[in-house]
């Protein structure tokens, strides 16, 4: 079966209010986006892993390699306007018809290796799979009319990445026309009427969209 | 205005694996209940502590205050059966008609102390006002037939502690009978009809329930 890992880099890291985007900012001495694509790497060797990234980042990643001496192999698509095109632009370098592939967010690099392939072998099996964790909080529904009323979160499930699909899946998935609605692939996926099937993750698994998460990484690496 | 606290520290802790139910456990140097305490207490020096504890707990939570010489005044009322007993059981200590009282869990040091002030004044308003903060994770809505859809998390708040609420809709609310739905304070309140003010929370102010938490404590404590 092939394997593809796609790792979408194309936030601006608007809500770093910093002037590197998040994903290229180091934590303790190596960039997040080189310690994402390690991981999936060291979970999944003989995956081949394809970075999206916008066109105007391009020229900064390879510099960063360079000065940081990152030697892992991987293919660069261009970024596109939203996360959607990224990775529709990242499928067309997937040539396989039968296989899976797996999209992370390249500001996770703390997903278990355990999830990257828990997800990889369910997608194989069941068409799809996305890592859930359970939601620990309280959660209340806001209503139109401006109130709220509480939910049962047992209901409930907060979805991370990576998320896997068999290659057939998703290529039919992301031929649809975009909708703001498609926060994750899953959400393309199951447009086209798909079930799409849940695997346990692993609660360390956070985005970094803050300075305090960068913080929290650091934090993570030394532990 | 009268103003009261109530910190509650029930939980047994079962989660953490450990001996020590986590409340008690020392997080750089000092428990996480002393903590907690003197955050609420910084936060509005005026308020009157009450520390909601199982009975069984309360000679070790003494000996702890001796040890760590501990001296913040608070009043310490019987734990109950489940956090619902417990809350019933703090307000039989409030006496005051007019007020504002809030409900904090005990595992939750690092709510902000402007988080702590908002929650009174816009209850002192309003008449309730719980902290939530977006949810930043794509949600997923599990179906009772196994399946699950993508829901639009804009529509979802998370929901933290303290919950204040003028004393009279506490007490009210707390003299229904239990039921197993009423996860926090605002859920009993809403239970009568009430509606429920949502205002903005600190996203530090997690509750500590597993041994990553406390690590992630700790790093906090020095950040």
């Amino acid at each position: 079966m092939e394997k593809v890992i796609i790792v979408v880099a194309g936030g601006k890291g608007l809500r770093m209010g910093a002037e590197i985007p998040k994903q290229f900012m180091p934590v303790e001495g190596q960039p997040v986006l080189m310690r994402t694509l390690l991981r999936c790497h060291e979970a999944v060797p003989d995956a081949r892993l394809i970075l999206a990234l916008p066109k105007d980042h391009q020229e900064y990643w390879k510099g960063l390699c360079a000065e940081y001496d990152f030697r892992l192999a991987h293919r660069i698509a261009d970024g596109g306007e939203t996360r959607f095109h990224s990775v529709r632009n990242a499928l067309d370098a997937v040539c396989e018809a039968e296989g899976v592939v797996a999209v992370h967010d390249g500001v996770r690099p703390f997903v278990s290796a355990e999830v990257v392939r828990r997800v990889m072998q369910t997608a194989w099996e069941r068409g799809s799979a996305v890592p859930v964790v359970p939601v620990v909080e309280t959660l209340r529904r806001l209503h139109d009319s401006g109130g709220s009323h509480t939910v049962d979160r047992d209901a409930y499930r907060l979805v991370q990445t990576p998320q896997a699909f068999r290659i057939d899946v998703l290529k039919a998935a992301y031929s649809q026309a975009y909708q703001a609605a498609f926060t994750d692939d899953a959400s393309v996926v199951e447009a086209l009427g798909n079930e799409i099937t849940l695997v346990e993750g692993n609660r360390e698994n956070i985005k970094l969209t803050t300075p305090e998460d960068l913080k929290y990484a650091a934090f993570l690496c030394r532990a």
